[in-house]
């Protein structure tokens, strides 16, 4: 089981938290956006008196009101379609365990959200992956590199679309392409769509707008990024196949049901005003612009420009990004400051890939976005300087070696 | 992956309900014990913002005040050795997921909570049982059971104490038992303790509370049961055990975190005044002690008195418990009203075993209770006359045939 590349440098913030240092977290996608009040008020205003199991599907009142949230977004389906989960996690881990078997294999873009791993082993299947490039900005590999990857165990393709950890958001298009290859292989196709809300360089194609693949496709969602509300832990599995959704009950029934409050707080959150988004939406674009400039300046840094979510990848100059993040929290501070990025060779699994770029979330608020520039800035000059004594000083061994 | 022998019946209980019949659950551990309302208040009171994710083990605040909660159990942990999980339920996949390797076995004392399977098909690994039987009210088999089914495959048992679904309480000395068997052969022991403030025949005994097995005991628990909080889906999982909590660590971190809502729930329920569970627990012996009183006194029944939790099991003159079962929902009804009970084989893996019994939770109010019983009473007699005339009318059909 591999350890979260978003999680495994928490003890080095907390250490550095510790010295006094403050950290910008850029690692995780944890908006500091506000939960909308009116929704955190639905779960302080009610009034009932014992916190009871639901469904295992979830609350009807909350599926039926669902339904309402996806024809807005021109998904159309019925309230029996879809199970309540726990977290946008647990739709996952369903999808793996309902429609593969122990030894299949899904194919993914790397990089990927690193969290598929952990699922694959939970569900003892097998993740390929299908590169794609930070030179293309990380758009759909060619046709042919999926099927150069499709072998008898092959029975699902996962693209998480806008793209964790890349921003990237595919096209209507690229999902046609996706399309004939499921149909071509009779693969499912698993569309996390969590950053439905947040696209800036066009329009959201859902997976479940692709005609005649309606038992191909599972859809797996969560409220929590669209209402800043990660801590909730509700989100969606959604399949118009009937066979995967009783597949798919069953391990819901054995967990017995989805937290109770959040769903009472999902089911307001589908009333808030027609525009709520629109000021989310305004405020995540300003600060993919600035970050984005900002990492451009630097330089020997490259930034694709992410056309939707909230993530961004960068290529670093330096040669292993795992052990500078390290140093990042361990040795640096600027004006007792520093920033918290994930290392991106845990979002690749072909060994070796990703060692000199980064994952920042675009979370936090304008000015400590700047000064979380400012500190990696400054970091990456006083690291090429201290790798450059540093390899002098290797240098300097070695003749010292040489020379005994 | 099985169905839930809880809630395969759900369906036939909605159409019950649909055609006016009032519908007793006897069949789920749902509490109608009233949540306690300053706990629901400390989340309706909470003044957050944004609704965050929690650390991966939960918070650090509800893990410490956690700990005086189980000092007050004479149970000794510090705060890291908690991970904050959702629902009793997460915590047993943990256990089965970070112990155990594909193929490995976990031997239980049969009937057992029939969602362990589910959780043992995800995890991969085989259950194994040993029976225990209603003629002894459902005690620890004998050493020698256990060791006849332990295997080079066998990694762990799994006792629920006191027991869901049989009621029985296991003693410390069926405890120190167990501990021999648990170092003889090198075993872990996952210690499912979500009823152990329900005890009427003695005190809790915990599996933590065993000397020199610090390395083998995993406690799994909950607060569903404990606060009639199933809603909140808030659990843990503990341990001593190094190497298995870091372990199980990378489950929680592949999930983010557990739900927000209820860890603040959760915390306030340990402040609760000490005399609570004296009321909740008087309020269950009432319980138990009409519902068996009632139960033995219809002919050909037969329920061992539960010594804990608030379940009792029931051996019936019914041939499948299944069918009688069904049978209620679908065509019994008496003023109006049935009840609904879960059949016994689902909690047996044994084939065969517990056709005739059932498992019934005693979560109602007295009333209830007792016109669930009436209900019951009312069914088997004419359960009897109908199954009585079925076979009248086959030995016709069969001697008619036979003068053909």
């Amino acid at each position: 089981m591999p350890a979260s590349p978003i999680r495994k440098l928490v003890p080095f913030a907390e250490a550095a938290k510790k010295r006094g240092t403050i950290v910008y977290h850029l690692n995780i996608g944890q908006p500091d956006i506000e939960t909308p009040p009116q929704i955190l008020d639905a779960v302080r205003h009610s009034d009932f008196k014992v916190l009871e199991y639901s469904h295992s599907a979830g609350n009807e009142s909350y599926r039926r009101k669902l339904v309402e949230y996806y024809a807005d977004n021109n998904i159309n389906i019925d309230h029996n379609q879809i199970i309540v989960t726990t977290g946008g996690s647990e739709a996952i881990l369903f999808g793996f365990m309902a429609c593969l078997d122990a030894g299949d294999e899904v194919i993914i873009p790397e990089p990927y959200y690193a969290n598929y791993n952990g699922f694959a082993v939970e569900a003892d299947i097998k993740v390929v992956p299908v590169t794609s490039s930070i030179e293309t900005g990380f758009s759909l590999p060619p046709i042919s590199a999926f099927e150069a990857m499709i072998t008898p165990r092959t029975k699902a393709i996962v693209l998480c679309n806008p793209n964790n950890p890349t921003g990237y958001l595919y096209s209507r298009e690229e999902m046609e392409v996706l399309k004939e290859i499921i149909l071509k292989h009779n693969l499912f196709l698993f569309a996390d769509e969590a950053y439905r809300e947040f696209c800036y360089s066009g329009e959201h194609f859902s997976a479940m707008q692709l005609s005649d693949v309606e038992d191909h496709v599972i859809l797996m969602d969560t409220i929590s990024k669209r209402y800043s509300a990660c801590g909730g832990r509700i989100g969606a599995f959604i399949t118009k196949n009937k066979e995967v959704l009783a597949a798919a009950m069953k391990f819901a029934q054995a967990r017995l049901s989805p937290p109770s409050f959040a769903q009472i707080l999902g089911e307001a959150a589908v009333d808030l005003p027609a525009d709520y988004f629109e000021g989310t939406k305004a405020e995540y674009l300003k600060r993919r612009d600035i970050l984005v400039k900002r990492l451009n300046n630097m330089p020997g840094v490259f930034c694709p420009n992410p056309g939707g979510a909230f993530y961004a990848m960068a290529k670093l100059p330096v040669e292993d990004s795992d052990v500078f993040c390290q140093w990042l929290l361990e040795s640096f501070s600027y004006d007792g400051q520093t920033l918290m990025m994930a290392p991106a060779s845990g979002f690749y699994s072909t060994p070796g890939l990703g060692k000199n770029e980064v994952r920042l979330a675009y979370v936090l608020n304008i000015s400590s976005l700047e000064k979380a520039m400012d500190c990696l800035e400054q970091a990456l000059i006083i690291y090429a300087d201290s790798a450059k004594s540093l390899t002098d000083s290797k240098i300097m061994a070695k003749s010292n070696a040489e020379s005994d």
